[in-house]
């Protein structure tokens, strides 16, 4: 009886080979070759499941986009005073450990290539995120008074995305320790005492 | 006689070749070779200033440092109220025109291809420029009191970036209204009136 493998298995561990290539080559290592290799198949059975190097690579990035949104759902879902909550959900967002450094790695040196490509990936999704965290915010009564949402949203997200660019480029200064004080002294910045 | 070149103005040259290319083509497009071309050089000529592709990159974004910084100071020397010239030294962080777009693209594109390699870049000096500032704003009795000058230094640096990031990538949303928006409010959230 053939070995019968699970298709999204299979492909999961292919991206996951991208993103070990990547982390050690950078995209110019990505090549489709390299990639069969560090998963231990043949460039036949690679292309058994991916026929082109651009959709391996975006197959591969909405991995990374799937397991964030599964961290923050999960946080979602605790039983947290909302201001907790909020602070846990956005430090997922900024690679506070070795594996959303990893994951940060991947998506920024992949954007930076896809810059001057024809590929195209879907927006991250952090901007609306954030939006519905403000109006999550404003909704149960926790926002200050006169603050204008729209300008919130926008820097809460700059601040995100800094904060992250920063982290991986000085993970030793801007370290989960700073990055939560700033995080937690912005919340208290907009919001009123819980 | 021969024609007598100035060295560092075809240095020069050669460097804004090296930007055009990266912002046509990214990093991968970047070769001696295409640069040369761009520059209307011979691949001899070119090595002539220039002996490895690396030395032709350091100096191109050294040149794009150096750029910056000469906006800067011409904007310290001016006579404008503290709160405002500080908000200007700011706009010029990010990027609000298409000059420094380009810059902005060139250094982005930059810094995430050498991720990866040998080459080592100077540190932007934004970090330490940030510090500078609030520091200023300290001294001359603007910053509002109880201020953690360390923390508002790492949060205004994120802020820039991560507009500098967006506005790349959505400058559509992230335009210049939007951006000295932000920066005012944010200014305004740590300085006192003036």
């Amino acid at each position: 009886m053939p070995k019968i493998v699970d298709h999204d298995k299979r492909k999961k561990q292919i991206a996951e080979a991208t993103w070990r290539v990547i982390l050690e080559r950078g995209m110019e290592g990505a090549t489709v070759r390299n990639i069969a290799t560090e998963a231990g198949l043949s460039l036949g059975a690679l292309r058994h499941y991916f026929s082109t190097q651009e959709d391996l690579l975006v197959y591969a990035m909405k991995l990374v986009k799937e397991k964030a949104e599964d961290r923050i759902n999960h946080i979602a879902m605790q039983d947290l005073p909302v201001k907790e909550k909020i602070l846990n959900i956005l430090l997922e967002l900024v690679p506070t450990d070795a594996e959303k450094m990893a994951e940060m790695e991947v998506w920024f040196t992949f954007i930076a290539h896809t810059r001057h490509k024809k590929e195209h990936l879907d927006d991250d999704g952090i901007y609306k995120g954030v939006q519905k965290l403000i109006d999550y915010l404003d909704h149960v009564h926790l926002l200050k008074e006169n603050i204008d949402k729209e300008l919130e949203t926008e820097k809460l997200y700059a601040l995100l995305d800094g904060l992250a660019l920063h982290a991986m480029f000085d993970a030793d200064r801007v370290n989960k320790e700073r990055i939560t004080k700033i995080l937690v002294h912005h919340l208290n910045s907009i919001c009123t005492e819980e």
